[in-house]
């Protein structure tokens, strides 16, 4: 998950979105009638940013208590795909980037359902990266204070799949559905 | 987390960072020295977004694959909270927003401490909220199709807590920490 920034009228907007990644190139989709679409379609400046929650850290001070995290804040121009190769292109980089394998399994879009749905090419143009990690780093004198400290760690995880009530096929779910916290991981 | 929102020069910032809520404000807080609480503390239109991402949902077509969500994208205004009793007081309601419990066995900020911290008082003036849950929602015709379908559960889930190298207290995490997980479900 993405969370994609731009202004209207000196008025920040922040919209959490799905995207993929192909070089230095990022894709968002959505319907074609959504406000952001069709802001993101004129050429303007955007930012993404994409963040994972690795701990809690927890000090012996409230000053020094912090968060392991990763996160990237890319600056960049938005632009719509119109070309429709590009636009099937940039649905399957979406796709695999969230579950990688899925694409060639399911029914691609339909014409129709390709002029429905908007594509932005975001060009990223910018980009720095963040990184906390390691434990807590208390002042000397406080490591004597009768307080827990540590560090929590925090993963997006994945829970049992369920099938839908109308599935006809064996409801086991394919490899990269039981893999699936390999894929969080990365 | 909540990404915060704010543009610079036209150029827009998503930056991630914890937060607290009182009623209608949101606090934010960080380092004095750092661009986004420089620019926050000039009264600026900005943007605050939480996201919790729910489960994959798995369609039979590429077009109806979708994500079980709960977001908040919240507009107001930004300020600098200069009152040190404000401060110190939005300081604990960011503390016990992430762990509730924590503030009153910690060392409280110095004055010193206080002084490096910026707190950011964001008033929300307008907020939308959008929330998926449920199965696909498939084309008639695709619901023969020969694959998978089904929702994979996702949720943030807290791991084994890891004492601090130097604790000097029972090393067993307080209650407050091994229930985190309900925490998370809130």
């Amino acid at each position: 998950m993405a969370s994609v920034g731009f202004s209207v009228d000196g008025q920040p907007f922040v919209i959490p979105t799905l995207y993929g990644r192909s070089e230095s190139t990022l894709y968002f989709h959505g319907s074609a009638a959504s406000r952001m679409m069709k802001q993101l379609s004129t050429g303007i400046s955007a930012c993404a940013t994409v963040t994972l929650t690795d701990s809690l850290v927890l000090a012996r001070s409230a000053f020094h208590h912090s968060m392991n995290y990763r996160s990237v804040v890319a600056f960049g121009v938005a632009q719509l795909v119109s070309d429709p190769a590009e636009k099937r292109q940039a649905l399957e980089v979406i796709s695999e980037h969230l579950i990688p394998g899925r694409w060639s399994e399911v029914r691609a879009p339909s014409d129709k359902e390709l002029k429905a749905t908007a594509v932005i090419r975001f060009t990223i143009e910018e980009a720095s990266a963040k990184v906390r990690t390691g434990p807590a780093a208390d002042d000397e004198e406080d490591y004597v204070m009768p307080v827990w400290a540590g560090v929590l760690p925090l993963a997006l995880q994945p829970g049992e799949a369920v099938p839908d009530a109308r599935i006809c096929v064996n409801p086991e779910p394919p490899q990269y559905i039981r893999n699936y916290a390999t894929r969080l991981a990365r």
